[in-house]
This record gives structure tokens, sequence and C-alpha cells, in this order.
């Protein structure tokens, strides 16, 4: 499978999220093969849980795996500190980001810490987050914990 | 309250994590004035769920916020990146550790990054994570993502 497709599942789930009145964030753990093994979306309002991002959302979707350096991360937007954080400590190998126009995460962080970094520019991912931040502004600082 | 009584707390939350059979590390969020706002332990077996470390569950059981930079989060062992990224995106504006011993995390990272960190170096807490490791190395490194 390749990168826009894998993309195109975890902004599937952006939607979701959107279409529930949640943060329109949208991830999912793929195998270096392209087998699905986790998706999901942020969960801060459905679930009344400000844990629950989009990346961690797939990640414990995925469930218990005694490694992770042969799957790949997809996320609609550039992975926050949280989740960058999620994917250094677990040893993901490779993450594929939708954009990072709206929002700039620790990215940069992970190349230097040796985690393989692809941007796709996708504008459709970029219109879902534009429109949200435009709509619910304080909803989305609450989410990366700015005020 | 005190550090010391804080991290009692903690510790709380780590052995009813031993007792229930899963990774004992305990954490939990308070208001710089030492209001509890919520606790919590690591929950890999118990909920077969590698996102709920103690520090996100702590997170987690405090509920959604506004912002986090009056909050302290107190944790039995150095939190790991995914657990020291928390920190840092929501702003947690002082983290108490128990012990930096067995695992050394983020909290360097932390620190130059204008977090208060405190290192108590509690022998209970060593203690804790001694005899897990000991006992449970499998479970361990796959908690941080290790093999």
């Amino acid at each position: 499978m390749d990168d826009k497709s894998m993309l195109a599942i975890a902004r599937e789930e952006a939607i979701l999220g959107r279409d529930e009145g949640g943060v329109p964030i949208g991830a999912a753990l793929f195998t270096a093969d392209g087998e699905l093994l986790g998706r999901g979306h942020n969960r801060r309002v459905q679930d009344d849980d400000p844990s629950m991002h989009a990346e961690t959302a797939a990640f414990r979707a995925a469930g218990r795996r005694p490694h992770y350096r042969d799957t790949v991360m997809v996320t609609t937007l550039s992975p926050c500190w949280y989740c960058s954080g999620l994917v250094r400590q677990f040893g993901i190998g490779r993450v594929v980001i939708g954009e990072a126009e709206t929002f700039h995460g620790g990215h940069d962080w992970l190349a230097e810490h040796g985690v393989a970094i692809s941007v796709l520019g996708d504008p459709a991912c970029v219109a879902l987050m534009r429109e949200f931040i435009a709509a619910r502004p304080e909803l989305w600082f609450e989410d990366i914990g700015k005020d």
C-alpha cells in the first residue's frame, strides 16, 4: 500500500471525528508492508478524554506488540510532542504525515532521532484543519494545551 | 501537600498495579496547591492497552482542562519519551519523580524546556521497579518498546 492509500485511511478517521463533533485528526498504524494494525481518531470530545489523540487511539487499537520498528504511523497532521514522544519511545520506524501547515509538531525532532518522516502536503487534510480551527478555536487550543 | 505526600499517592497506585499483575508504575496529577486532579497506574496488562502508561492514566483521570500550567505531574518513575511528550505538549509546569535509577526517561529534556523537575530518589519506588524488572523483564521491555 502506498503512502497516499495509507493516508486515505487516516483521513477517513479524521472525517469520522469531524462528523462526531470532535477534533478532526485521524491516524492509522501499519506494518512496513501496508498491513493495517490499528486505526483511530481524536476522541477528546466524544469520550471526554484528553489523552486520546489520533495517534494514541491508533496505537491503542493496534494492541500490545513486542516492538514497533517495522511499523509506520500515518497521521493527518504533524504529531504533537505527546504523539511524537509515543513514536520515539516505542521505536516506530516511520511516520507519514498528511500536512504540517496548520500545525508543526515534533516531526523534525523525530527525524533527528532516526525516524523516517514523509510529509505529503495533502490539501484535503489542510482543509479539514483550517475549517475546524476557524469554527472551534477554543477546542483546538485545548487539544494542544495552548490558552 | 509536600512532594513526599504527593509521591505517596502515586506509589499507592504503583502498588495497586503490581498487585493486579501489571507494570508497577503510578502517577497523579495535582494543582500547584496540592489538590488531587487525577490518579492512575500503568494498565498495559490489566486493560490490554499499551497506551495507558501511569502518567497518561492520571492525565486521563483528571479530565479535560483548558490548560495545565499550574499543575504538577507526580510519577513513581522518570517519565518515558511518550509521557515526557505529554508533559511538554500540555504545558504541565512541574514534574515530581520518585526515582530515575532504574530508568532514565525524558526529564532532562523537560528541564531544558522550562519544566521544573524534582527527583526524590525514593527507595520504595526503586525497590518496586527492581523487583518487577527482575521478575518480568519481557513485560518491562515491552512497556518501553525495547526488545
